[in-house]
């Protein structure tokens, strides 16, 4: 494609995202497809000769649309939003322009230090401690998502708390466990079995059915019951806004017990933690300056497509100390003057996309202050929901609303509630899903979208309401 | 940002990166700048107000461009390439625009659809064996890159030679061996010490001096001393196209070997894997037929921005085995009918960009043909660099070129071969990076770029014999 056929198809794919968002109210949230609808409409065989690219814009309204879920949809409540906006579109759309590979310093000097810089605005956007800031031990980086940041704080742990002897050994005959709360995100278990220790290693504590979060005494017990068998306590999960219900473990106890036992203290507030651009929800921070690491999503709530996790540590030794390897053919004089960060050490893939531009765009064109009004005004519709909720007595709310969640069911039970769930989701006007709080069945109403206005959280209320037995 | 502001700024973005392609010879290709020369230009501070787009657009001339290694420069020969195109850049922006999270089949039916039936395409163009398509307990996936691809690869293996046990129990007290060429990529020893083995698990088969590859017969005699010591042989990774030759290991030996002994056979084609397209470079696919896993990444060589990570495996079982978990926030009624797919258990991270688009919108604008082309275009290229170099006496071939990358060094010894390397890198004229072949430093020489030509290709030949003692 010459850069003058760019320049036409690049106008015409613009043109096609601006009629999207134009035209968003008017799709079903929820795919109504069917398996396998897409799959038949499609030539079995690849093309033998190239095809006009109009032909790809044709078919994406005609084949892919009616196989999407549009998760900016302003109707979209379902899961944690994956914010997608018009800077990060476009500032992701630079980077495939550039094609660099930012594996190391040397391979895009710019690629590097605008990570390591924007990462410290946004630690000094969310008022983070100092120690996660580049200019110390610490700093920041992207990662594809809380999954992989998980699996690093993981391997980070075991390396310090093996005093490195995992990196030639492995986990080998050691017996090493891992603690979170029963609700924390899948990810820690998913972790604790790629980097073989085995989901028997993670103890899950029970859920304090008051205050919906893990109990530090438990996690007491528990550490102390594993040294006693000589098992040794590598790492310590808390979650901050938890995906089921949004809850916010008390990370300075849950800290504080870590840390006299030796253990590395992760913070997953993925969804949670942008939140901490506004003042008032700096709650959220309280203990990090305890954790050795923490991790939020600018892909989840902050504006930044997919994928763009934030991810820092309060000592980057043992990050590399796990992830590091250097072959001949990375060598170069700017990765042994040690001036210099080299990313493919802090995270499992060598190669890496140029990610802090659309970050950098994002921040710039939106501001601290955009940044606060952005989840400001999602918090305010989801406490308005809320007063619905709790206000219309075939409802009852399963937990106290956190920031922009609300957990809420039918009083007529599991069954009722799921029915509900199934039939709003059906009619496409709005998307929500459940989870389970206290044994029963939950509706999660999620409030994220940069679409999203008061009329449309409105209008999920009317049709949960006209809905509901 | 309004649809319409959108629209206005992307097609200043797309502009752009128009012009970016057509000035790129301007450039040096390495960057010349030094560590915190980018830092130093930069706020110290986040903005507290929005800034104009125009404003990101005028520092990236400014302040990005001059610590940018262009990747896609003509001139670019290092590491392997990285590709870049328009359907790509294009077919990401879609995607972008979009801003789905493809996790499971229900969160956007086309988004998984169309990933397992472009993938089922890209092995027919590639003319990989039955057993990888999805129509049977086969199918292929998009990783975020083959280190990604290596690591799922191993754990997929202890899975199945644990007989699912490491899932509960991780690798425990268990011996369990990787084996695998000296020349393979770094991202097995990474993902043997990710997946808890450590690097001590690793065996490393001593290249051929004559053949440059693994010996099968090396192979033999050490898995049949692990069995003998009671050590589990659990993968058995073959390189084909080796980061530091090219070389192509004889993969149809080292997986009769691997299977006799009840290993997982993984094959890394990471760089040459794609070039399959064009006939006469199936021989790349020899004894394919045995092999487990497979990966080859479009956004090396096949015109396709990172990330594009092809990887297959001829039985999702034990993949899926080591990898899913099901919490209750993800039930859905699709995945219990077991009708779908749900890309989230085939790798790491739980959420997902929809890359299938930009392989499919890569597919259809070049066509079977223009992928042909594109390959065969850089492999004459290679041969007629490889040709000036043997027929100077001051430099000699340090391997036999394979494709589009050729090997060589200085007759002068590997000091006067890093001089070289370092005077025609400083030049901004060229870019290409270094290995070692038997002991001695050789200079890698890989074609790749789109916009490569053949006046590239001489005048690096021409700067490089001009800059030799």
């Amino acid at each position: 494609m010459t850069p003058e056929e760019f320049r036409r198809h690049g106008y015409a794919a613009i043109d096609w995202i601006a009629d999207y968002y134009e035209r968003l109210e008017t799709f079903p949230v929820l795919s109504q497809a069917k398996p396998g609808d897409l799959r038949a409409a499609l030539p079995p065989h690849p093309p033998e000769y190239g095809e006009p690219f109009e032909q790809v814009l044709a078919d994406l309204d005609s084949l892919i649309l009616p196989g999407i879920t549009h998760w900016q949809h302003p109707s979209f409540f379902a899961y944690f939003p994956a914010n997608a906006s018009g800077p990060a579109i476009l500032g992701d759309l630079l980077a495939s322009g550039l094609g660099v590979q930012g594996m190391l310093w040397a391979t895009s000097p710019a690629a590097t230090e605008l990570e390591t810089h924007v990462l410290d605005w946004l630690a000094e956007l969310l008022d983070l401690p100092a120690r996660f800031r580049s200019d110390g031990p610490g700093g920041g980086v992207i990662q594809h998502s809380a999954s992989d940041a998980a699996l690093v704080a993981v391997l980070a742990a075991l390396h310090r708390v093996s005093g490195g002897r995992t990196e030639r050994g492995g986990v080998g005959a050691e017996r090493y466990a891992v603690y979170t709360c029963a609700h924390t995100h899948s990810s820690v278990e998913k972790a604790c079995r790629i980097a073989g220790l085995g989901a028997d290693a993670l103890r899950k504590l029970d859920v304090d059915p008051e205050t919906m979060t893990a109990r530090p005494d438990d996690l007491r017990a528990l550490l102390d019951a594993d040294r006693a068998a000589g098992i040794t306590p590598a790492l310590v999960v808390a979650s901050v806004g938890a995906t089921g219900t949004g809850a916010v473990d008390p990370v300075r106890a849950l800290a504080t017990a870590a840390r006299e036992a030796g253990a590395w203290v992760h913070v997953d507030a993925a969804w949670a933690g942008v939140a901490a651009v506004a003042p008032e929800f700096r709650y959220l921070n309280d203990g990090l300056e305890l954790a050795d690491s923490y991790v939020t999503n600018p892909h989840k709530w902050l504006l930044t497509n997919f994928d763009c996790d934030a991810f820092w540590v309060a000592d980057r030794a043992p990050l590399l100390g796990a992830l590091s390897i250097l072959p001949e053919y990375l060598r170069n004089s700017a990765t042994e003057s040690g001036a210099v960060t080299d990313y493919r050490d802090w995270h499992v893939p060598l190669g890496r996309r140029f990610r802090a531009l659309k970050l950098w765009s994002v921040l710039r064109w939106y501001g601290a202050e955009g940044l606060r009004n952005h989840i400001r005004g999602h918090v305010a519709l989801a406490q308005e929901f809320a007063s619905w909720v709790a206000a219309d007595e075939r409802f009852e709310l399963a937990a106290a609303p956190q920031l922009a969640l609300v957990t809420f069911r039918l009083a007529a039970g599991d069954d009722a509630t799921l029915e509900l769930m199934r039939r709003v989701n059906e009619s496409g006007a709005l998307y929500l899903t459940h989870t389970v709080v206290g044994g029963a069945v939950a509706l999660r109403f999620a409030i994220g979208s940069p679409q999203t206005e008061h009329r449309h959280v409105a209008a999920a209320w009317h049709a949960l309401q006209a809905s509901a037995p």
